[in-house]
């Protein structure tokens, strides 16, 4: 009924608020034997922010991670794992202003009719991009015990404002290109391109939005529970999860509604002894099951709400009209930071799908 | 684990095969109190499926529901709803030479690595489109419900093969014109188009897709409950269960991307003496809640499978290459049979969720 | 939230009405390539109700079993089972006085306070020891696929109004006696003596209870997820879904807490190469795991609280106190026909948590 | 699938190890706008361990609570609430010899096989009576809803090694006398008794167990939702999730089975106009749902298993038999520090369903 977890097998329970103490996050269900220590959730968390100031909000978080139980001699016992992040750089004061105005775009208006005035407004309180951080080290524990399936999950910036990779790009681009800009893009051309339109975005007082691909390889086939827990239809759920996803396709995606079935279909053939496609416009999925092909999905993500440039509103205390621009420490474009969330949520979410699938063993060997 | 239900307070129980004796459906969770008889189930039925013969399979189902228990003295006890939807136009001889033969685009070759070849396989089985007889009378339930608490949910195509409306349609086309043609199209000259469309692919042995738009009306603000049950993750994971969907988007959805934050962001202003936004690129979802706008979502449904041009595919048995041209009963467009599909899901979900929310009692007022 | 389901990877749904057209239950996770034709579970059901008319109620129902999903060439798919038990002897007019005067020892009044007066009051409705039917139909599902991987699951009649079995009983008198009375006893000395305690509650217009033991043989080490779906905790919440349970006890159960550690603790020892424990007071379970040793449960179940004797009670609508001797027809002990509930219902339980432990694959071998 | 969660409503998850940093727990569901700062918490737990030295373990932990989430302005935000209590006084290495030597009793064994060897056997690990201290802290939460609703929940010891309450205690006995002696009895003649017991059993390197008996008063009725998430059987799930216990039983519980129906029927009558029953040997359940009346439940605990006496046992990595006293700090007996454990419990389980049931709103009045 409530909902701050996700999954069956693999449960992720968020906690935790943008101005509180902490943000974090269990992991019910990872299985006994995974060889885990805190470092390998510390190095996911410190690919989350791009250290180029220009492009990222002012709030600057050492984001070091805490990991209070399940694991045991280095390696996870089959209890849940713990983990706190904690909030050191908040400044509360420049929310209180919000307290009655509603920002365009965030969550502020729903939440305060939902919860009747109790939640905590403070940069967003739960409802607040800080929440990835938790999301992105669940994710790194998904992307260990996934990766000794080997199982690989990859995302990357495929498109900002408009501007976007004409074909998937190759694998060996996204391993070496896509961290080594702001832009978390494997074309390092097209990355130039994004930022100086993210900077030209901050430099108005406004903000882009844009897509993040995201691959899975070396699934096995049938990952996935038809009917409704569905490779495709649990991914999605829980990318929505992510603030300011507004869309989710796979493979051809929307575009597959122009193409015929004859053009959409792919073609079976044997490739070294194993039945592949000769296309991917499936994205991977068929039935909700996985195919064996890569996975390939992509994530829509709106500009973010909080701009400088003035906008009309309301104080919904005393029912009145306003203007507001939104002050405080703002991203101009959330797309670079969400490529470590959306991988880490799709990891989590294959997690959970092989292990219910018995792909992945409750107690690995040892 | 299993996946055959969808929901947490309002728990639709899916069962049946495409050539078994019955597709059906057990709804869990409706409220003690709402008036219903089979006849609200069946009429919702006899829509699904246009009368115009050309533009749909030959299979003729007649699609006579039956109801086995929770309704007493014409009311719903708050007691399990059973329905069933017999099979009766069963040729199950087209599938004999699909056992082993994958069909693409299908998810044959999945299921049969899944299942170990125990499923099966008689017009996809469990994994066909007939099962949406199931869903569009469990949401036949819900649309009753959600309509006693003032929602209404309304869903048309919006585009197939790329012939598409422009904007948003008006409520009042919606409602006289959709089921008006069979392309359940509330704009009568484009659905004159689309026909032609589906008519040439049929003719050349393919198929095409299309577009599901749906809107939701005089929601409450707040339904939806973050951070992963929210309205939209919901909404997607349920849509994602209905076969042959390869994209959801909400509100500006994919567009949204290459929109400014000053562009995108709906600003709030008071009418009538309640909170409204000046614009609904949000589609009524703001941190995963009802905003009280209208809810509008778009589904992306890929042409169909089957079609008789020849393709390339594997006898997975023999593993080697084979080809084929799908026999059998098909439609070249899923895009009209859909679109009281979406409808009756998107009413599941958010019957589901008022009704977690509370804003839904579980007993209604006699 | 609602609760017609049992169980997270072996889900169990059941449905119908005393007094509607059937019971009915929906098995969704039995793992594909199980063996299973309709007999299999007819057999079940026709051990339910004692032969001897001298003991069970005058009702009368054929009980013959319906399955419309989720098999194939005599194999379960994966696909969810769904099954019917008709109601055929139904005399609802008898239940016509008890709309508002509520029945003492039944649901009637909780019943008709939480639902408003919409409930279905004819036999109980939902609440009526009739559910049982469906419990014993999937209970037949969970016992053949149990038996495939070894483990069987055997109750019986421990005691009746007082009278009782001193000893747990030998495996081989509860396989050859229990099902040669009408009182379900392994004793068929004191089965003698029961049934005379069973007759005269009858002519006295009374009625009697008693205690139902279980045991499962030849479990894996380890079945049982702790902390919270622990073996016991599991298979006492289902327990406590059978009408007229009161009391559930494991091993020495309410005895233990007259023992010293040292009596109660079963100390280890080797025995052809296996860690055995000398005695049995965990009755199998430590920590919510099975331990390899037999599973032994006590289920106590009070005596029907339909009883001819006239007893206080309270006209609802019109909140007066009225007298009432219930009428209809009535089990005057319902202890024989709980033997293979019990038996069914565990069955169910360890079926869910062998399948959640990866004991059970979800795919059979062919 | 994976189980250290319990509710769906009114969620909690545990986590944490006997000798690890913490036990914590998170819960999810809390509705917003209750009025709650730490010392609610840390009240409850203050109350867990008897003060006197004679009777309990000589681990000595300050069991000190700290809140990481969910509360804003001293009241709750609808956001999950996250609480540690540190582990201070760990002695890991009294466990070292354990590593291969199973104690009889304990889950050791069991815990073993089914992890792979690599469970955190350190106190038992996650399998440690240590556990309730996050227990008795979410508890303290679901009381302080309760009681916004004018529902209290109370338990006491009622039996310690067979010396036991021969009525139902006043309530006014239970509220003054519990927790004024150290075996948290509402009699505090007989607690000297149980007292006595307790010590001999200590000196003696033994252990005793006993019956903890609870009661929720002023419940509404209809709590609790029937087939399967009944308030007995969700109740009796919880209980046994408490380590130690072997029984759980309802009103007459085991004894009913001794009763006639004519006897065991709790008659109707009206009192001040309202319904109630002359008697109460239901417990104040029927058909899974509250009555109005008192709830009454007695859960059995067995003498605890680590005793200095000398066992048999098992080298289960040597496999060859071995002899065992317990040593390290152990409890004579557990119940004293159960009666909070069970009542903490039992209102978790009772917010669950009450939330569940529309009985307790999202979010309370300001």
């Amino acid at each position: 009924m409530w909902s701050n977890s996700i999954g069956k097998a693999f449960v992720v329970t968020c906690f935790g608020e943008s101005h509180g103490p902490v943000v974090g996050v269990t992991v019910d269900g990872c299985p006994a034997g995974l060889s885990l220590i805190v470092d390998d959730i510390q190095r996911a968390l410190d690919t989350r922010i791009p250290q180029e100031k220009d492009v990222v909000s002012a709030r600057r978080e050492p984001d070091a991670v805490e990991l209070f139980s399940g694991v045991f001699q280095d390696h996870t016992t089959g209890a849940p794992l713990t983990l706190h992040v904690r909030n050191k750089d908040v400044k509360s004061s420049d929310y209180d202003s919000l307290k009655d105005v509603v920002r365009p775009g965030h969550a502020d208006y729903p939440a305060k009719v939902k919860y009747g005035g109790f939640s905590d407004y403070r940069g967003g309180g739960r409802l607040s991009g800080r929440m990835t951080a938790a999301f992105v080290a669940a994710g790194a524990i998904a992307q260990k015990l996934l990766s000794t399936f080997g199982v690989e999950v990859l995302a990357y910036t495929q498109a900002i404002d408009g501007v976007q990779l004409e074909n998937t790009p190759s694998i060996e681009a996204v391993k070496k290109v896509t961290y080594e800009n702001s832009m978390r893009c494997p074309d390092s051309f097209l990355a130039e391109k994004m930022h100086r339109i993210v900077i030209s975005a901050k430099t108005h007082g406004d903000s882009v939005g844009g897509v993040v691909e995201c691959t899975a390889l070396n699934l096995p086939v049938g990952v996935g529970e038809p009917l409704f827990d569905a490779i495709d239809s649990e991914l999605a759920k829980i990318l929505f999860g992510i603030p300011a996803v507004k869309g989710v396709e796979f493979g051809a995606g929307f575009q597959a509604t122009r193409l015929k079935g004859s053009e959409n279909n792919d073609q079976y053939a044997i490739k070294e002894g194993k039945v592949v496609t000769l296309t991917n416009n499936s994205g991977g999925v068929l039935g909700g099951m996985s195919t064996g092909m890569p996975l390939l999905l992509r994530v829509a993500f709106k500009p973010p709400s909080s701009i400088a440039k003035e906008q009309r509103t309301v104080n919904v205390s005393q029912m009145e009209e306003a203007k507001l621009g939104v002050k405080g420490r703002h991203d101009p474009c959330i797309v670079p930071k969400a490529v470590p969330v959306v991988q880490g949520m799709v990891a989590i979410g294959l997690a959970d799908l092989m292990i219910r699938g018995g792909m992945i063993p409750r107690v690995l060997k040892s």
